[in-house]
C-alpha cells in the first residue's frame, strides 16, 4: 500500500470543509479560524484492545473512533467543528479496507457536523485509530469541565445504561445468540458497535447550567468516580432509578446477567453524566428531551468523596459491581 | 500497568500550561482560548516503521514525535501552543520507560514554548506515538501554506542537509563507527534521533512574505515535489548549492555513500524549504540569520510541473537519487 495514495484518495472522498477551516487535508498543517474557547481531545482504539477486528466490521471501527472523540465534546458542551485520524495499518489490511473504515467515520462525521480537516496513515503492527477532535464553544465559560460540581446538586443521565456492555456480551458469546431475541440483540449490537455521542444533549446541558459532565465510556461507576474525585464531592446514586436499557435487559436475562451491574460497570454507552442544581433540572430536562433523548435523575452530590450506588435492599453495591476493570 | 495510574504519574510531571490553555491534561477534553488563526498537524511514529526500540533510546523517541510534529507548525510559520500525546505501550515497556519517553518530549515542548495539554496511554502491540500539535497566528493570512509558489520566486534551504540521513546510515551499519571520526558521528546521531524543529525560522520566512513552505522530513526531492504540486508550478534545484551538512560529508565519505543524495533523498532534517519572491529575500536572510541559523538559496521556481535536480556535470539527477523510497 502507497502511503500517499492512500491520502490522495482517502481526500478525494472528504466533503467540503466546514465554516471555520481555511486549509483542509494536505499540507503540513489545517488551518482553521476558531473564535471563542476549543474543547480538544485525543483517543485511540486499537484492534485486540479496544475491539477485536475478527468480530468488527471495518466500517464500525471507523464510526466508534470517532463517536468516542466526539463524545468527549459532548461532555463539555461543545459544538463539533473538526477531526484528524491516524490509521495504523497492518499487513493485510487492504487499502479498500482503510477506505471501508474511512466511511465509517464519514458517515458520522457528516450527520454531525464535524470535518475531518486531516491525518496521517502509517504501517503498524495492529489496526489502530487515534483520533483527535476539536468542538467550540462560544467562550470558555460555556464548557462544563468534571471539576465543578457542587453539594446538593442532582446527578442525572442522558438516554439509557447498560446496552453497550449487553452488546459486547453478545460479541464474546456466540451461544447467547437468539436467546434475548432478535430485535433486543440488533439494539444491543448497536450500541456496542455504533454508538452515537450526545452532542446536542451534551449542548442543552451546557446552557442550562450544567456544572459538572462527563461521558460514560469507563463505565457510570468508574466515571461519576472521576466526577466526585475531579469536584471534591461524593456522588451518590441510587440504582433504581437507573435507566436500564431494555436490550440490556432482554441480553442480561438470556445470559443469566445481572442488567444493574452492565448499566454500571459495563462502560462505553457513551451517555452524559451531568450535575445539575436542582432550580434548573426543569430547563436541563426539557433541553436534552427537545435534542430527541431522555434525561433520568439518578442521585444526587454531597459533601465527601467517593461513589456509591444504593441498591432496592438498602444495600450499597460492591465496588466490584461499577469500578472499572483495567482494560 | 494501570492507565489510570501512569496518567496521574504523567500529568504530575507536566508544567503550568501556557496561556491560551484554560484546562490541560484531565478533563474529557483540554479547553483554549485560541483566537486568531490555528495550524493543526497528526503524525505519530511507531517502532519498526519509523525507529527503532533496540537501536533508539526512550528520550530520543519521545523527543523526535513532538518535533515532527512542531515541525509541521514551524512549515506553516506558527507559534507553536500545544500538543496532545497518544501512547501505545506494548507489554514489556515499563512505566518507567513510559516516563522517560515523556520526559524527552517534555524537555523539548520546555524549549520551544508548547503545552502538552491533554493525551491518552493504550496497550499497543508496538511502542506508538501520535501528536497532534497546534500553533498559532494572528491571523489567517500569517500562515503560509504548501499552495503559494509562484514563479519567479528562489527556492530556499534553512541549516543544512543530509546530517539525519547520515545518523540513520550510521544506526543501521555498526560496521562504520569510528570511521568518521567521534564528533561527526555524534552530530549525525544527534540529528537523526533528537531534531530541531525550525520555529523561529519559520515565523521569520512567514514574516518576510514566503509564498510556500514545507518541512524537510520525507526527503529534499519529494518535499520539493509536494510545493510543485500544491503549488502548479516547476521547483528546479542545482544540486551545487545544497548546504551540505559537514557531519553527513563525513559519514558519506566513511561509508563511500554520495552525499548528495543523503542531501536530497535521506529525509528526516526537519528543515524548511520555503519559496521567497525575489524582493524580500534579503528580508528573509536576515530574519532566518537573526532566529540562529542560516538560509541558502538553493534554486527557483518556474512554470510547469514537477522537480529537477541539476548536478555539477550539468545533466540531472535520476529521480531515484531523490525520490522518496515509500516506507
Amino acid at each position: 500500500m502507497g502511503e500517499f495514495e492512500l491520502l490522495a484518495r482517502i481526500r478525494e472522498r472528504l466533503p467540503a470543509p466546514g465554516p471555520r477551516v481555511r486549509i483542509g487535508s494536505g499540507d503540513d498543517a489545517a488551518v482553521t479560524v476558531p473564535g471563542g474557547a476549543t474543547a480538544t481531545s485525543v483517543d485511540a482504539l486499537v484492534d485486540g484492545v479496544h475491539f477485536r477486528l475478527d468480530r468488527t466490521p471495518l466500517r464500525s471501527v471507523g464510526h466508534k473512533a470517532l463517536a468516542a472523540g466526539l463524545s468527549d465534546l459532548a461532555a463539555m458542551g461543545a459544538e463539533p467543528g473538526e477531526a484528524y485520524l491516524v490509521l495504523g495499518v497492518p499487513t493485510g489490511v487492504t487499502e479498500e479496507d482503510a477506505l471501508e473504515l474511512l466511511e465509517g467515520a464519514l458517515a458520522l462525521a457528516k450527520e454531525t457536523g464535524t470535518t475531518i480537516a486531516g491525518g496521517d496513515v502509517t504501517r503498524a503492527p495492529a489496526l489502530s485509530v487515534a483520533v483527535t477532535a476539536v468542538g467550540h464553544a462560544a467562550s470558555e465559560g460555556a464548557l462544563v469541565s468534571r471539576a465543578g460540581a457542587k453539594a446538593g446538586d442532582l446527578v442525572a443521565v442522558t438516554g439509557s445504561l447498560g446496552g453497550a456492555a449487553a452488546g459486547l456480551l453478545l460479541l464474546e458469546r456466540p451461544d447467547l445468540a437468539g436467546r434475548a431475541g432478535p430485535e433486543a440483540e440488533a439494539e444491543a449490537r448497536r450500541r456496542q458497535l455504533e454508538p452515537h455521542p450526545r452532542l446536542a444533549a451534551g449542548m442543552a446541558l451546557a446552557r442550562a447550567g450544567a456544572t459538572a459532565m462527563i461521558d460514560i465510556s469507563d463505565g457510570l461507576g468508574a466515571d461519576a468516580g472521576h466526577v466526585a474525585e475531579r469536584s471534591s464531592v461524593a456522588v451518590a446514586i441510587d440504582a433504581q432509578r437507573l435507566p436500564l436499557d431494555a436490550a440490556a435487559e432482554a441480553v442480561a436475562a438470556a445470559a443469566g446477567e445481572d442488567p444493574l451491574v452492565l448499566a454500571a460497570s459495563g462502560g462505553e454507552d457513551y451517555e452524559l453524566l451531568a450535575c445539575v442544581p436542582r432550580e434548573v433540572v426543569d430547563q436541563a430536562l426539557r433541553g436534552v428531551e427537545d435534542s430527541g433523548t431522555t434525561l433520568t435523575v439518578i442521585g444526587e452530590v454531597g459533601p465527601g468523596s467517593g461513589v456509591s450506588i444504593r441498591l432496592a435492599s438498602g444495600r450499597l453495591m460492591k465496588p466490584s459491581g461499577f469500578d472499572q476493570l483495567q482494560r
